[in-house]
């Protein structure tokens, strides 16, 4: 194995809800490293135009195909018992099954929501001084996480991967006591 | 961010207990992904032969120093607690602390263990069973996790990355009653 | 705090599928001390039997309700996740909100699924054996660890108890490759 | 098995620690449920007053012998991994091991560390605020976590109960950064 090589050259990844935020992430990360991604979200011109913009870049390339799956996001609380489950029964196929488990991630959708707010930049403040590190993950970050779990965690499964800045971590103020 | 170029080049790494088993995996990965590598053991003829093999191969380099670090060893069972303190009290200095939990990793320790049961072969045979995967881990993939953690994981602290080929989950025959 | 008085006196539980196996552990235990107990099932002519069982025994009373919960057990996955999305929202309120992780309790669902298999004791002694203990959990175990979280855990919010005798430790068989 | 009897009636406990904080809530509670308890702790007067508070009060009875266990206290951040090994080892003679994480529980040496702060009150309400539950833990609810373990919770061997008010849920203050 040499870090000269691309991570995951001419593998094929299929991303769901991959046209912003942490999607985009993933999707832009395996691209970067060789991957062929198809990846599907609801917004057309979006997905469009970051395909167009990753096929440019490459070194691998990606297929955007127009889909909804709020369905499936709906259930996200059930990620972690989903992939524990599937990686008992994938495992004699040879698959491995593991998620990670996102915090505060600086998204579109988490701009959107300050935006909503009275104060936006104090609740971007407050999400970031969430973070032991003072600050919240990235997109990039999140598609490191979900190639290492692609191309190197070969001994990984049913894990949960914890993508978070410490925000779990020491104490912080809680209480929701009016 | 590209997955051409080396993922810890010119960075400094040190490794504790890097001679042999998870230590040399972790020592390798790091070399063949450009870091300079100071690490030590107690065995200075099998620490000499890793470093002139490694620094033949580089792209990276290494430097080994003999020493004795066998009484922190010792303390591994606190390794996670003192990963989550370490996470909290480094962060404002912006330096995150992670830990590995290692299954059951193929090491010159486990063939050593298993070669002074009665049936070596079935001991083995039985470490392998004990993963959802049907193998035990490698070298190289504990070398890979470590990278991940130093490279990529930087929204990461205070986690302990799972390297268990799915061990704990599911059933098997566990009764320890007589 | 006594330990000679009841544990749940005159206080009202509401269970869900309560008329066997492990909701039948938790009616019974919140019976016994002193609680007065609402539950539902499916099973009319079964609820009825235990209603009339447990009212005779006392000292608590117990109201059986016909009801079909089977949906909402369908998505037990979510358990964990839920409860600690409830105990944030709900702790405003001073409302706590834990849940059980019950591995193999000894249920009539259990018996059943072994009756269908090829060798029913095979299979029971099968389930006997994943847990360092050597034995299932049982109804009653089930009950208290709910009456714990009801009656004294009173700083617990969030938790997710488990109830397993240590079948997620160690390591046993657990290979699926064919 | 009824609510109305001692839950640990004429059984033996040993403290380690017990004259204040945490170990006495323990003490305590094992007596007031008919437990015989033997405590030691390095303050022989706390410990001999407490003694005699508890063996008038009943229905169980303690005896306190002097002695200094600092220094099992320093290695506490290794508690749940040996609490883990010790549940394997431990479980062919069916004895179960299990711990309790306390977060913040009011005990004196807590009062003691926000006395020495600029603004103890200031400490202590930040303390409580901490919390989901909008306050801190208390010595008998820790107490009531050990007597679940030792008496109801049979069918749990390595487990670590969570006793935290919900102080690791949700987000909060966390940021180290400067």
């Amino acid at each position: 194995m040499s870090g000269s090589t691309l991570r995951y050259g001419d593998k094929v990844v299929i991303v769901t809800g991959g046209s912003k935020g942490i999607g985009r992430g993933i999707v832009k990360v395996f691209v970067e490293n060789g991957a062929k991604v198809v990846f599907c979200a609801r917004g057309v011109a979006a997905g469009q135009a970051l395909e167009a913009e990753l096929n440019r870049a490459g070194p691998g390339s990606c297929k955007f195909v127009p889909c909804d799956i709020s369905k499936e996001e709906d259930i996200k609380g059930a990620i972690i018992a989903m992939t524990k489950a599937m990686a008992v029964d994938e495992s004699r196929y040879q698959v491995r099954v593991n998620c990670i488990s996102p915090g505060n991630v600086m998204t579109p959708l988490w701009e959107e929501l300050a935006g909503q707010t009275a104060d936006t930049l104090a609740t971007i403040k407050e999400g970031e001084n969430a973070q032991l590190l003072g600050r919240m993950g990235t997109e990039a970050e999140s598609g490191l996480a979900a190639l290492y779990l692609a191309a190197d965690a070969t001994f990984c499964t049913g894990i949960d991967l914890l993508l978070s800045g410490g925000a779990e971590l020491n104490y912080g103020y809680k209480s929701q006591v009016p």
